[in-house]
């Protein structure tokens, strides 16, 4: 029995390669540290690419918003958390959780650390490490310096938020198609779609750092040609950044090497394109990279172009690079070309035509001979060695001797290459940090292209960012809505919340698209800020610290929350957390209780938002007696999806536009649906008398 | 190069193996044929069962409901499909889509058919088969003969209710784990497993097969220490079906046979258990299944215990089965142990104590001596094979001698085993029929004991099933919620609807379990007609012919459905079909529109079930003011949630009891969840000028 010794622990926070890794997604392993305070340590590391990360957050409700702001796929959880805490984690992020105890940072990875001095980030990293190095027991100087993450540098959005937007998948199948991120994705490398995503996940606060993507994309938009060809020279270059991973990590094969020289071969033409777009602000940073020519050099000198996967089966080293290795290749060769002359002269000096040579690997070399020849053998000359059915295999001294020289030959062979392989895995090494910023620069290029491809092909329009709060969008579209319903169907609509204006009261029928039109203001402000250009003929927009959503129903049975406490705690996160510089959505609050308990929590809500925060607020509702708000709070407005009655039908119009709605045209959808004519005949009469007892009411109040 | 012929195309219908198999699952292939008539025929098979079944359905809406009732990956379609059927059908049952046009019945599949007369069960089938024909490239002659499903034989549940129910796997995450088939699952074959989910996807409506099953399950519960035994012997058996599909299909390895002959050495015990429980029906049905006991026999005597996967590596079959191969085994077994004495022979004639033989693939047996030992060598007897760094190979005519004897001793022992064992299988097919019967039994006896053990466990009572349409259930709880709840926080609830009390209108707070209480309800009649015992102290149910719910929301984004149409066209469908003898479950119909039309849409339903279907009915709503129709209707009685109020703070007792709710604590879930104080008191002040308002309404009706 072999002893075998546990080398390594692959969970899935740790996994370096094979089928689970996305090639357009991060594969974060997080540690959470929770500190005497209450307050938490986060720090995440991508093994596959050695980016990490840290940062720190004052609760646990902000924990899980952050955590829900990366492709997470394990957390380390620092000891003393409930079952119930860990429980509510690993379901609401559906990731694998684990432990570790120790969290002082270990010797020798001080360097990682220049970048962080605060000691809670300095525990939380070292948690992270202290994981790492337990389960992989191995080095891990693969890891980039870890960069610290200052709260507030980012637009947050809440979990809940996350999921009802769709920003990086769609809520009920999880996949990207139908996400923002699909919608916008016009990256053609994996590390340009990996770094789209972590800005979708995390759009930007800063108005000088979105202005500076504004304007690349700007550049590259005016340059057709240009962009076109840089997409085709990107399409050329590989996963730069998990092959550096891979130097790094000490696990890359010659065939990824040559993938590295092949995609930094692409360089000095797509940074010839992009100097020729001439954004200044990128071809400035252009001067600083290095293009690591030295390694393209070595790379094409020491490596064939299309090595095997393996490398300790040879074939890897180009002729030329190595002496000895040429020598014994000739000598394998030779041998080679030695047998096929044999096999002819076998032939003539035997008058065999049918004799042939062959290899197999139990007996080495052989000379076959048919059994009908056999008699024409010259006998004492051939050695036996196989029988088979129709004919017998023997061999010579000569033939035992030239396949001795040739199997040795190649033996030394797969000997030296795998050493000299080695050698050049180990001097690839020294690029590291260059090909990082590379990798980098390679990426954001990819983003920005994208954006302006995205932008042009569907008509988006650079949004202006102001600083009076005031939103004006004109024409305005859901990027992911448009794409999907037939073209020309989509109806575009303005959003105008100036002065007077903060909130917006919508009422209108079902099918008219209230929630798309409220979906679709969070999109293009969550677009604008990560730099992106907008769906609109016209767009205005500030500046948004955080969005919140409270759309649609998610019935939880086994968990006991229902769909109205689900509603109320959103809403509660968004009234707790919002400042007058944020985005609130409120789809049908109240709905989940009866009429007139939602009635009045519905209206004691949009007051408080009207009085005390004064966030831009889109509320839609069915209580169509809120919109009496509108002359009581003066910054509600009425608007309502319109549609018209002709010749007995509706026609839902899909346009929002100010005012109250008539009326719902709930029977009209149940009349679609197909319910028998009788019940809606019925309801019918049963509505007239219902809205004739309001009227009673209305004037008793007048009385 | 050599050429390639499509030799099979696997379908997502067509998998015989390997992962894409779940083990207590079905891989249905269904083939649907559209007729001129509008009428669909569908055929579906398991080829890993050898499993097929027909059936008709005569409208679009039914054959959808009728695919979900089975696990389908794959769906064959007849031409002339419009693209958007096509997707409706792809995008709500997730299957993949094929198409074929043949339809004839192939010629020599005639046997296969005498179970079915009609012609378009014919040309379903036919289709299927063409089909599979053309997609397989083989014969089919595993197939087991079709069977034919009529018509209301089972439950009529749709594929909305199917979901919302939750029976075979939970709504959002898709999984088994929370779902009633997880609940009642306690089967512990794969096999098993497998007829229990079909038996959860199609109840009976057979009054005397329900007693049948529910008789068996009471025998099994009468005897607990049998039920046991019974379990473990059962646990011994692999699964027999898949493993006689593959006996038909002809890829059954050894080690699959061996397994069929463990399974089947089980047999005996597990009757004979059977047989002391005593169930008169099953011990009957015992006595005409054929238990295999000639091809335990020749299992036996073939093979040995522990075969490998491959068939082409020798090492199957057992000594003394053969002689010839016995001869085989001799000599290679002595050809070894030559091998050995001549290493103890050479270390003596030569003193090298470390000199050794060995084999490799490449060089065959050889004599390695180390570098330092070469001079001890006698000269001339010792041939050079290989080279290494601190030692030589050797060879010497006698060593080589034995080398080939062995070596062909060896590849006629592989050559021999694979033709034998090929013998061995086609002596297997003889039994399938037999086997088959055999696997049918031991899955239904799987299934009934884990009903007995289910029923045990949570304690199950036996309904009674009644003509009378009555609804009595005592202490009725829903059977995955109590098990995911702490233990005893389960509140069991009553049902009574008899006479005056065939719709129930349900009011009270949220979070008080309004939705559980109605799914509860339609668990315990599914799990009645499956002829499982239910959750309650006492039951008293009706056969129900179908089901109907509309519980939850579901809004589709980019499908432009909104919740309230996918509301309308749900009770639009339970209007259409429901009988007096059906039962249905609407959850706050009317939620999606504004109040008052909700309002009276909800009002013009239920009368409209109470005049014209007078089906059982769950009725829950939020619009308190629906609470008046008990006095007009004779049917309808109200029923509510309880809570109490105590000290403030309002106490949620779970319990269903007459009467409508005093009023729906909206507010005060609100101030649960957190919501600031400000908003909840203006909520409350509010709340008290709407009922006022109401209060109103009322006298001014009454003058």
């Amino acid at each position: 029995v072999v002893k075998r010794e546990v080398i390594k622990l692959i969970t899935p926070g740790t996994i370096m390669d094979g089928k689970l890794i996305v090639e357009k997604e991060n594969n974060f392993l997080c540690a959470v540290t929770r500190f005497e305070d209450q307050s938490y340590g986060i720090a995440r590391a991508d093994l596959t690419t050695g980016e990490s990360r840290v940062s720190l957050v004052s609760e646990q409700d902000d924990l899980f918003h952050e955590l829900a702001s990366s492709s997470i796929k394990e957390v380390v959880l620092s000891p003393g958390w409930t079952e119930e805490d860990a429980h509510r984690l690993r379901q609401s992020l559906s990731v694998t959780l684990s432990e570790e105890e120790a969290e002082d940072l270990p010797k020798g990875y001080e360097s990682l650390c220049e970048n962080v001095e605060q000691p809670k980030l300095l525990r939380a990293f070292g948690r992270l490490l202290q994981y790492l190095l337990r389960t992989q027991k191995r080095s891990l100087e693969h890891l980039q310096p870890v960069q610290y993450d200052p709260p507030n540098e980012v637009m947050k959005i809440d979990l809940h938020s996350r999921r009802n937007l769709e920003l990086v998948e769609t809520l009920r199948e999880k996949k990207k198609k139908g996400s923002l991120l699909w919608a916008v994705d016009e990256t053609v490398t994996a590390m340009g779609g990996r770094l789209l995503k972590q800005w979708v996940e995390r759009p930007l606060l800063s108005k000088k750092e979105i202005e500076r993507r504004q304007g690349l994309v700007q550049s590259f938009l005016d340059h057709y040609f240009e962009r076109e060809e840089l997409r085709d020279e990107l399409r050329h270059v590989y996963d730069l950044e998990r092959l550096v991973g891979k130097v790094a990590y000490g696990n890359v094969n010659a065939r990824e090497l040559v993938q590295l020289r092949k995609s930094l071969q692409r360089i000095p033409a797509i940074f010839a394109l992009v100097e020729k777009i001439g954004n200044q602000d990128v071809n400035e940073r252009l001067q600083t990279i290095d293009r690591c020519e030295s390694l393209v050099d070595l790379l094409e000198h020491s490596l064939v172009d299309d090595p095997p996967v393996s490398i300790k089966e040879g074939g890897m080293i180009r002729d030329g690079f190595h002496k000895e290795l040429d020598t014994y290749r000739d000598a394998s060769r030779n041998g080679k070309s030695w047998i096929a002359e044999l096999e002819q002269k076998e032939r003539e000096a035997t008058g065999i035509k049918s004799l042939k040579i062959g290899y197999n690997k139990v007996f080495g070399y052989y000379i076959e001979v048919t059994k009908a020849n056999i008699h024409l053998l010259e006998e004492g000359r051939y050695e036996r060695k196989q029988t088979l059915t129709n004919a017998e295999r023997y061999v010579t001294p000569e033939l035992k001797e030239k396949e001795a020289l040739i199997l040795n030959a190649e033996e030394s062979i797969v000997q030296l290459e795998y050493d000299l392989f080695l050698q050049v895995r180990e001097q690839v090494k020294d690029y590291i940090r260059p090909l990082q910023a590379l990798a980098q620069m390679i990426s954001e290029l990819d983003v920005i292209q994208g954006f302006a491809t995205v932008s042009e092909t569907h008509h988006y329009v650079r949004p202006a960012l102001q600083e009076d709060r005031a939103i004006a969008i004109k024409g305005g579209r859901h990027p992911v809505v448009e794409r999907v319903i037939p073209n020309g169907e989509y109806v575009a609509n303005d959003v105008d919340m100036k002065d007077g204006r903060s909130i917006l009261l919508i009422t209108g029928p079902n099918m008219a698209g209230k929630s798309t039109y409220m979906r679709q203001l969070a999109l293009i402000a969550i677009m604008g800020q990560i730099g992106c250009f907008v769906p609109a003929d016209e767009a205005r927009l500030p500046i948004f610290d955080q969005v919140f959503t409270r759309i649609g129903a998610a019935d939880d049975l086994a968990s006991g929350q229902s769909t109205f406490m689900v509603e109320m705690l959103e809403t509660k996160y968004a009234l707790q957390k919002a400042t007058q510089n944020s985005l609130i959505l409120l789809d049908e609050i109240g709905r989940g209780t009866s009429t007139y308990d939602g009635m009045a929590l519905a209206q004691a809500i949009i007051e408080y938002i009207h009085d005390e925060i004064r966030a831009k607020t889109l509320f839609s509702t069915h209580y169509h007696e809120l919109t009496a708000l509108e002359k009581e709070l003066s910054d509600v407005k009425n608007v309502h999806v319109s549609a018209v009655e002709e010749q007995g039908t509706v026609v839902f119009l899909h346009k929002v536009v100010d005012g109250q709605a008539d009326r719902s045209y709930g029977i009209y959808v149940a009349e679609l649906a197909g319910l028998p004519n009788v019940v809606t005949e019925r309801a019918e009469t049963l509505l007239a008398e219902l809205e004739g007892e309001k009227e009673i009411v209305a004037s008793e109040k007048e009385v």
